[in-house]
């Protein structure tokens, strides 16, 4: 087991990684001394795979455990599904030292850790993340929050959880197109931050495709190390930790116009990505050399990097961007690299240089899954 | 004009206390550095008497506010009202830089608090309190929130203002009512904090109910000093800060079961604390003289000090106290008074001794405006 910590005053925590870790979840729970009373959030698709035996190893170390299974999708992530939450919790009388356990993706995991954050101004909070996607990226850092019909994330709080716990098995049963969605924010860490792990996804692309275990352990734990390090030098946001943003702002506004229907996460910041690489060449340098190695790897990976937009769209998708919550004195802020490795935040585009990005997406020269 | 700091790390904040001060606003708001868009929330009571004067101060000082009246009264403290103002922020296109501005009692700050907590994972607020109430003791502190059908202030956060604003002069337009329901506050900082307070009430009384602002001035402000020690040395709750909620685990109760609409605020809190000097006689040695002083001063002030309940009410009220935040382990646990001026928190009420006490309510011998 890997265990990385987070570092963050009195709120700090740690991410727990490996192997066959599930069954043994009630034991790390009771270590962190919390109350019986325990609400387990998950969905309709993880919880008849894994609810019974997180109920049964919380019932084995004392927890007084009951069941909350959303709809599994984006769509559950509302003021709805919060509100149907907070009266269950009420029925079953979860008190300020009970806790909210999230079991399943980033969804669940934003869900529940808001309905942690709000509900009685604050009850612990512990992530059990299943999806790839929500174990290097969403259960850690204390993001948490719903959506809104006029764009996503734009309701929630910063609200650290006391664990997060990974088990790499939990990657068995995942989907293939959900695998690879979660590899999207995987080689994000790599263009914003480090060299060497863009470097290494590339050269063992089949084992991470694969899902052999021992890199996938290590992938992980370098991936929440850096995300932990960004946190923990800025919990919220006001400066370093938006290049976690990159490829975000675009992709955000792409699930919007699509209702969040069509692409998964994973699927729209890789598009995301590919547009903010592409203004990067324009506006900050980045070689045409790592612009070229960054759509291969996302295109290897299986992921979609053209799309067609009309007029109207991309109109919309505009507006939709105008609503992202890094918009600044009404001008669009985006996170760009500089090179791989290395990542700036803050650059203002103006919206020509950005609609001709959105077009170039269509005129890639060689198809990947694409739409 | 009195200023009290409230003292809390990087997230201390100014209560500013005196007459005419609301045309003074736009420039306080600009001395915050912030950005020029802003929603003033209001109720349907305040907005059309201070509503305008607050929108032309704001614009002389170059902001750009908009208006969002929610209908007046508790019921507008809910979920939905929370979605309507988000919905309203997002098609004014609010960004982290913006800020929400309460202009009202209680309910509108609580309401207007959890609004700016949760947008955009929290943006500025500023709380320009109308009522007596909401001078001495919502708007200050942090705590904001709604109500689920299930209880009060189940829903919500800890979240500092940047400035809170007190102009005396919005208690002429007072309801008579109100203004008597604000002092069941005034007087509770009495009975838990500073028995001076308590006796200055009691000479003064008659000032006080004449609404003369040089010792309304001195009162308030004393009532801010109080609550920022309190809050300054325990901000989330963990330990003192409990003592604030002196009755209030029966008086939400109160509220809860006459779901918000028979009482306000500080009548049931006025019957709670009578409930709860009642508790403190019995299981913490308040001396009789003491209880006969607090029933007096309640009365003579014009809150309700007798109740009639039924033993389904009964039975109910003790329901909705399950329910309170401060339960813990399933025990209630009560905020009861040693002396005047002195109290103590987390004291273990057995049901038996909290039903006596409810039985008692009715009994009072002499009769204030009563039920």
């Amino acid at each position: 087991m890997r265990v990385v910590p987070v570092r963050l005053e009195n709120r700090g925590y740690e991410i727990k990684i490996g192997a066959r870790l599930l069954d043994r979840l009630g034991g790390e729970c009771r270590r962190l001394k919390l109350d019986r009373a325990c609400a387990v959030i998950t969905d309709s698709h993880v919880g008849p795979r894994y609810g019974e035996r997180v109920m049964a190893t919380l019932r084995n170390a004392g927890f007084n455990p009951f069941l909350i299974a959303v709809p599994a999708g984006e769509t559950a992530k509302s003021l709805k599904t919060v509100q149907a939450c907070y009266d269950l919790l009420a029925k079953h009388r979860l008190e300020r030292r009970s806790f909210v356990l999230a079991l399943g993706g980033g969804v669940v995991g934003d869900l529940a850790g808001f309905v942690a954050a709000t509900y009685l101004r604050g009850i612990p909070f512990v992530q059990v993340p299943t999806t790839l996607l929500a174990q290097v990226d969403s259960s850690v850092g204390g993001k948490v929050g719903v959506n809104l019909k006029a764009g996503k994330n734009l309701v929630g709080a910063f609200y650290q959880p006391k664990l997060v716990l990974c088990d790499l098995d939990t990657f068995t049963t995942l989907p293939e197109r959900e695998f690879r969605a979660g590899l999207a924010e995987v080689i994000k860490y790599g263009i914003i931050y480090d060299a060497a792990l863009f470097a290494r996804i590339e050269r063992d692309l089949p084992q991470v495709l694969r899902r052999e275990q021992r890199i996938l352990a290590a992938i992980v734990a370098r991936c929440c190390e850096i995300k932990a390090e960004v946190v923990s030098q800025d919990e919220t946001e006001s400066g370093l930790r938006a290049i976690l943003n990159f490829g975000h702002t675009v992709g955000h506004a792409l699930e919007a116009i699509s209702h969040y229907g069509k692409y998964l996460h994973g699927e729209a910041i890789s598009l995301g990505q590919i547009a903010a690489a592409r203004l990067s060449v324009r506006l900050l340098g980045l070689p045409p050399l790592d612009l070229a190695r960054i759509e291969r790897l996302f295109r290897q990976t299986g992921l979609p990097v053209t799309v067609t937009l009309g007029d109207r769209q991309k109109e919309r998708l505009l507006e939709a961007m105008r609503l992202d919550k890094k918009v600044r004195a009404g001008e669009l802020r985006f996170v760009l690299a500089k090179r791989i490795g290395h990542a700036e935040y803050g650059l203002k585009v103006p919206e020509a240089t950005l609609w001709k990005a959105l077009d170039s997406l269509q005129l890639s020269l060689s198809h990947g899954r694409g739409e």
